[in-house]
């Protein structure tokens, strides 16, 4: 059996109608119950739209503790009331994800690679469906391997590509391979980008992410516990890429961009970039800098939600 | 630009010479520090062979909160002395994965799905290798959707297949895809399969585990996001697993199998069964109920553990 390749793009993709969160399953809507299994979260136990209603930014990442410290610092600079230690996690009840909410910004984990990523927005798209929200932001702050950039530099994704630099997500469905399209918001991009000409603190780019569904062959490095390909052959892959325009690689943003595609949420991929691949494959840096880079999308995404709300003009 | 397969098979697969763990990278050994990133330790700044050398057995599954508790489950198995609450993250440096060393026997999480798992191998993999570890073998301890039994029946992996049942697992390698052989090894999944018959405390099966890159459209769920086939396309697909020998299905066997096999380690995959496919898409027992359920390929594997090391006779 070889993969089917179905363009189902026409079917799905829709006008980007910023209204109610989309989800694309008629099923939902008959169910006695939906319990988002990995959130620890359902809709016959907990009020979602109560809970979740006045979300209008949904921030995701990788790392627990990244979000948890996004949460805290999200909070700072919206300067709401109590004690940003005392953010709780709401999705206590699960060591899979952590969820907080900061005013009308959730702040979520989602853990490394596509499956893990895929599992949170299937849930997530139904918690903002459930709960009735509107106009909702999605982005996705996260680190990377730069490809001719200086480490430190942010990436805002224009198109998230895959390993042959193409703009598509290969989807399994009932064995069957259907392909998604993955280009992000533009208007959002271009916002982050002028964000980033005011803050006038790192430099930022647009270009294209690769995602790949590994860390270590599929993103050519030479360190891993196998490797079968020289230096030459790595560095005239990355070439390659950079010619395609992708300046950075991460393991998320292909699915990402589909979901939010397919479900008409504005999406947006920002990552910082630890190292240039061009000159490396091992993450060096002391802990400070890293520490330093991986607030930078933060710093970026923060700005952009106080212009929105009006804190900046 | 379409995939290219080839079959490196031939080349990879070795004689499981259970001897010291294998690296198939000859950069390793050249260069001067090795820096584990996502464990966050480094051959400069930890002495991995005092650290790890004795390590007999690694057990690794999703969840770090169920990682530690197997970890303090095997201390006191093993009647080691010490407090098993005093049990420390070795890996307490990052968020990525916890780490717990209980005598020879490792225990670490590896998140959700394939590239979050394929990370956490590599760098084990050369962890191993760095530690001069000898005659490991490796368990994977995990939670499946079961296809055509009951909930809590526990399945030990005899092949891992892809979403069109096929024993291989496709890894991209520079932009080319590359199939790997996943079969695991059979003389423990039958070691483990007596284990459980000398225990007779829940019904444990030898199958085919179908591993998928997402937990909703790719495993046929009718509750995700995203739903584009009925309940009968559905039953038609699980019955097709089914009788491909097919008896559950969960996210992280095919790399685990895959990795094991390139590496000459000996590895297994004992995963219990939430709930019958068959009969359902949402996990709907109670808290209590899922607990005792993945307690149980710890029972089992902990089981071996104590057989091999002589606590048992």
């Amino acid at each position: 059996m070889t993969p089917i390749l179905l363009n189902h793009m026409g079917n799905e993709e829709n006008e980007y109608i910023n209204e109610q969160v989309q989800v694309k399953n008629p099923n939902l809507d008959t169910m006695e119950e939906d319990i988002l299994y990995h959130f620890s979260l359902s809709t016959k136990t907990h009020n979602l739209p109560e809970m979740f209603g006045d979300i209008k930014f949904v921030c995701v990442g990788g790392s627990a503790n990244r979000m948890k410290a996004f949460a805290q610092f999200i909070h700072q600079e919206l300067k709401l009331p109590g004690n940003p230690g005392d953010i709780k996690d709401i999705c206590e009840g699960t060591d899979r994800y952590c969820m907080y909410k900061v005013g009308p910004v959730l702040s979520i984990s989602h853990g490394m690679g596509v499956p893990s990523i895929s599992i949170m927005l299937h849930e997530l798209i139904k918690l903002l469906h459930h709960a009735q929200c509107r106009d909702v932001v999605l982005f996705r702050l996260g680190t990377s391997g730069g490809v001719g950039l200086a480490p430190g530099t942010v990436v805002i994704t224009e198109k998230a590509v895959d390993y042959s630099f193409r703009p598509q997500f290969e989807q399994v469905v009932l064995g069957k391979v259907i392909i998604r399209n993955t280009e992000l918001d533009e208007g959002v991009a271009n916002e982050l980008l002028q964000c980033s000409s005011e803050l006038q603190t790192f430099p930022t780019v647009i270009g294209n992410t690769m995602c790949t569904h590994d860390f270590y062959e599929g993103q050519g490095r030479l360190d891993g516990a196998l490797c079968s390909f020289s230096q030459e052959e790595k560095l005239e892959y990355l070439r390659k890429a950079y010619e395609a325009g992708v300046r950075n690689i991460e393991m998320e943003s292909t699915v990402f961009a589909a979901m939010c595609r397919v479900c008409g949420l504005k999406g947006a991929v920002v990552c910082v970039a630890l190292l240039n691949r061009f000159e490396g494959d091992q993450i060096t840096s002391s802990h400070d800098v890293l520490v330093e880079y991986q607030q930078r999308p933060q710093i970026l995404v923060a700005h952009f939600i106080k212009k929105r709300l009006g804190y900046i003009i």
